[in-house]
């Protein structure tokens, strides 16, 4: 195993812009019960099964096809490679969190294989090779080859980082410097119909400090949206206005999300980019109109795309797992372009609920869609022939220790609290901190400065959305009330310098019933339950004999949480007195004459809430996340 | 013009099945201020500009390129022709209404262009030409070549019965007899992935007495769901199981409920045809899971396809025109095939709201889909690239007068009540009535008999679903309340034969409100309105200093009505107090804590509702049918 000293996720060091920059994924070592087990089936389960699958659907025999080692057809589909790229750079971050040098020794085997397909003239795509050869980027809106360049970047950057090694990292290079001369400033312009590139090539430009990459990103940024059109000018591919002018996330969502992330790169990079306009508007809309209360976004199948404002169906829900994940890669760049803490507030959302919802609890099984409501027949899958979602889920959580702290010169920001042992860089010495908690299911957060250097430095604790009421003490100090510390969300503690000191901080965990904005149809009449991070949902498995699309939940019902250490993995239940039925027979009715809902004819039933992450794991029943609620005085 | 004495939509006064037969469309003319006005801007301003419009798109080029008469490129999509049959079906009903000789002229000079253009075998397709000649029935799934020859049929057999000209009429037997020597017993197995031409071949064997057509379309029907399949077994074709064993409307909306009218067909002609078990099962998914409070059908944009039970998106509603037209034709096949009146019931339905919807008051603009809400930005258009629809609802209204009445020896069976003059022939002599009614706004009907034969009949009146309390008085007897009179839904009156009876049908119009099934999600906590046959909306045109989307409607709110003869070509209006706006500021904010409705922070609103049909004939603005309801006690 190499020694790892700087490996996180985006590497914004020499950033003038940004207003800190992240650890390294191994800077974070999780000892939690919540997430250090499912890093583990990560490692453990999750990538050797798809390297397995990759193997067992021709997805690395394109490569030994392209190298001519093997004779045999292209398999799949055309951007199959980008599957692989995906899953090397969660296997990169899995060994730089925990190393494994039987899984790196199946990496590298692979990365031998991709890189023995790269023509020499840099390029590389499984798919445009032999007869396929003369048609290379012949058609960019389709055929996602920049898009399957940036996944190689990424993945390789991401092995360079884990491993030192340049092996992969020079075929990004030399990939890159083959779309540079077709697509860079003496070339023509080019961008990929499916976004992805941008940001990767912002993070080859990281870490090559080549400024050529972050041209090119910004060139194939600006053209979109232009005359004469790259794509019609459709909004299925961003390309019905310039970044600049755009305030309205449309069309697929996952390429809008990318496009989003690529242009916060970029802005944290380049001096007068001027996104930051757009990149707010297109938060707004996201988090204003188009935002699933799981952090889910994309609402329609149809194009994979995101709907009208408050367009939000539950039962069709789209919410594509890879769309969470590109808006925690979003809102991750822009909590470190502008240092707000409410774009980790979205982000640990999306984490908790519509990214983990993507995997099944064993580690084994997928969801592609990630809908809130279902009458038992949405299950996951244990691959797709479109296979985006699987890898990208294990390369998030591969990374995730390197999404919960950054460090801008002398402060420290915690953006999520996981128990873990903490090591960072000052300039003046290294800070390690134990922190201690048994979030998401408690709110209580023990932070103890274990060694730091003499000289004081400031921890930034991220105050979440939901935390009103939440309190900080340190070591001999006063409690403090929050609410006056909240510069962009974080609470500022001062500390003197040295190990010893210790901080606790309180999160006060109430069961939120929430509602929608009441242009959200769907939701009309209904609350969706929250504690901290966590979103709620009924499932047909804690209810036997019911129709869990019955209950009512009266809207002054007592609502209580019990910890169920052995159920689904270990998650703290919501639990209540709720009523089931309706005020009428429906038998082979679908409309009726109206009368307004009576009580008597339902009847009680002890409503469980579980995580909404952990549904469909147990047998098949129907499921719903927005539970109608009954007005109390009815 | 021609002597007609027999036009009906389908012609089964020969079915030894069906339960009773149409009467012509020109046995029953309108003088109402509702459809009468309708039909005649159909005649002079909707078919006159299909016809320009055909012309402009290269429709009917496309015939003269087919018959070496004009050199050109093929324009349009390839199943373009059979937009033309429709428009040239809907003119052959219209002067079988309305003599009209220069609409008659237009039509035969488009009808010479088509049999221009037709092979010597028979086979006519202006897009399988010249170097597509090879392809001809290569790819029955995708190119809708049997489908558009149903189109042509069904065109043919229109004109015949209008004109009396043999001309079509054998350019559509030539194309049958091809069909049937490709497809027939000695052919091979075959059925056009968009159904159409079973309808149409059963009506061809109806026209000619040559059962070769029926056996036709009884194999087209069969070759569905079968192994090896025709179609992959796909559900979007109706090919996922036999004909005899589908229960649930799945796939293409509009291609399932034509495929529904077919076999109905068949059922009507064909002994032992087996098909009404499934038919029923069918239905009952439609009207108790799968059908919009308009008739309308098919939840999906994806695949135009009908969804889920139960789904049923407001705005998101794809319920495009033509399924709901299918729906009608085939309700109107399953009223003759079982005499039940619930069948009229529901085309009833679809015709006053879902179809009526399709067209402007203006008539020469069309909604290829019909949502329930809407935020103002969908608007009817001229024309679309694939324009099944405005042909498909001209031809519904010009055919329209064959809808209201039916006829079965002795018995006169009146469906749709509308202002008009009705000649009907019994077995001794025809049975001449006056109906005199203001419906859809009013519930009064008076019929006279004007003429008949000496010996007794039977008027059978439908009782609307919606019609409880509904009397019948005949002139000197005593008034019948009717729910002891209904056989399968129609009150059946017996006269005495002879002129000068009158029968007086009292259906009570009470204004009520629905809700749906609660599994309709989209539906929670809302009511539509309906008063008879009309289904209502709210719309910003009416409500201009608020969005009616934030309407909320007390559950015990007065609700009024008004007639107003000048609004949107003459509307009966419902008005109530209602409120307007939400129980807190949502300003930027998608979710947030939940909290029980407040009344006070709400203000008093006038709200006024309009006849759905009549949605977006003024300004753009929101729209909405299904109503918030605020319970009396909060």
């Amino acid at each position: 195993m190499s020694d790892i000293s700087y490996c996180p996720i985006i590497a914004l060091k020499q950033s003038k812009i940004a207003s800190f920059h992240p650890v390294s994924v191994n800077a974070v070592r999780f000892e939690d019960r919540f997430w250090a087990p499912r890093l583990e089936m990560n490692r453990t389960v999750t990538l050797p099964s798809q390297i397995e699958l990759c193997e067992a659907t021709g997805r690395i025999d394109n490569f030994r096809r392209a190298s001519g080692k093997k004779q045999t057809d292209f398999q799949g589909i055309f951007f199959n490679d980008s599957d692989v790229y995906k899953m090397l750079e969660g296997i990169a971050y899995s060994i730089a969190s925990h190393p494994d040098s039987h899984l790196q020794a199946q990496m590298d085997e692979i990365v031998q294989e991709i890189v023995a397909a790269q023509d020499s003239d840099g390029y590389l795509n499984t798919y445009f090779t032999f007869e396929r050869k003369k048609d290379r980027f012949t058609n960019l809106k389709d055929m996602h080859e920049i898009y399957c360049a940036g996944h190689l970047i990424q993945a390789a950057v991401a092995h360079h980082r884990a491993t030192g090694s340049d092996t992969f990292l020079n075929a990004a290079i030399r990939l890159a410097d083959h779309l540079y001369r077709q697509f860079g400033p003496e070339g023509r312009t080019g961008a990929c119909g499916h976004e992805e590139a941008e940001m990767a090539l912002v993070e080859l430009y990281r870490e090559t400090a080549d400024s050529r990459y972050l041209s090119l990103a910004h060139l194939m940024v600006e053209a979109r949206g232009r005359t004469p059109s790259l794509f019609g000018n459709s909004e299925y591919y961003q390309d019905h206005k310039p970044f600049t002018e755009q305030d309205s996330l449309v069309g697929h969502a996952v390429r809008h999300l990318y496009l989003c992330s690529g242009a916060a790169d970029i802005s944290m990079e380049m001096e007068g980019a001027g996104y930051l306009p757009a990149l707010n508007n297109l938060f707004e809309d996201l988090t204003q109109r188009k935002m699933y209360v799981t952090g889910g976004a994309g609402a329609r199948h149809e194009g994979e795309a995101f709907g009208a404002p408050y367009e939000l169906p539950n039962e069709r829900a789209y919410a594509e797992t890879c769309a969470a994940i590109a808006s925690v890669m979003w809102n991750w760049r822009m909590l470190h372009l502008t240092g707000d803490s409410k774009y980790a507030d979205v982000m640990e959302t999306a984490l908790y609920n519509g990214v983990l919802s993507g995997v099944s609890l064993d580690g084994l099984y997928y969801f592609y869609e990630n809908p809130l409501a279902d009458r038992g027949e949405h299950r996951r899958q244990e691959w797709f022939g479109c296979a985006c979602c699987p890898p990208n889920i294990s390369r998030t959580l591969a990374s995730l220790p390197g999404y919960t702290a950054s460090v801008g010169g002398r402060d420290i920001y915690l953006h999520l609290y996981i128990k873990s042992r903490v090591t960072l860089q000052l300039p003046d010495g290294a800070v390690i901190l134990d922190i201690d908690t048994n979030y998401p299911w408690d709110g209580d957060v023990d932070i103890k400065v274990i060694a730091a250097p003499d000289s004081p430095f400031t921890l930034h604790l991220r105050m979440p959305w939901w935390s009103a009421g939440a309190t900080v003490a340190t070591e001999g100090a006063a409690r403090l009330h929050l609410e006056t510390l909240r510069p962009k969300g974080f609470a500022a503690i001062h500390l003197s310098g040295g190990a010893g000191a210790s901080v606790h901080l309180s999160l006060p965990m109430e069961i939120e019933r929430v509602e929608s904005h009441p242009h959200v149809t769907s939701n009309l009449g209904r609350i969706a339950l929250r504690r901290g991070p966590i979103i709620y949902c009924i499932e047909g498995a804690d209810h036997k004999d019911i129709d869990v699309w019955d209950v009512q939940l009266p809207s002054n019902a007592r609502l209580t949480t019990a910890h169920k250490p052995e159920l689904l993995g270990g998650v703290t239940v919501i639990e209540a007195d709720a009523l089931c039925g309706a005020s009428k027979d429906w038998t082979g009715v679908l409309y009726a004459p109206y009368s307004p809902v009576s009580k008597l004819s339902m009847r009680s039933v002890r409503m469980k809430a579980i995580p909404y992450y952990a549904w469909a794991n147990r047998e098949p029943g129907s499921m719903q996340s927005w539970i109608p609620v009954l007005s109390s005085e009815g």
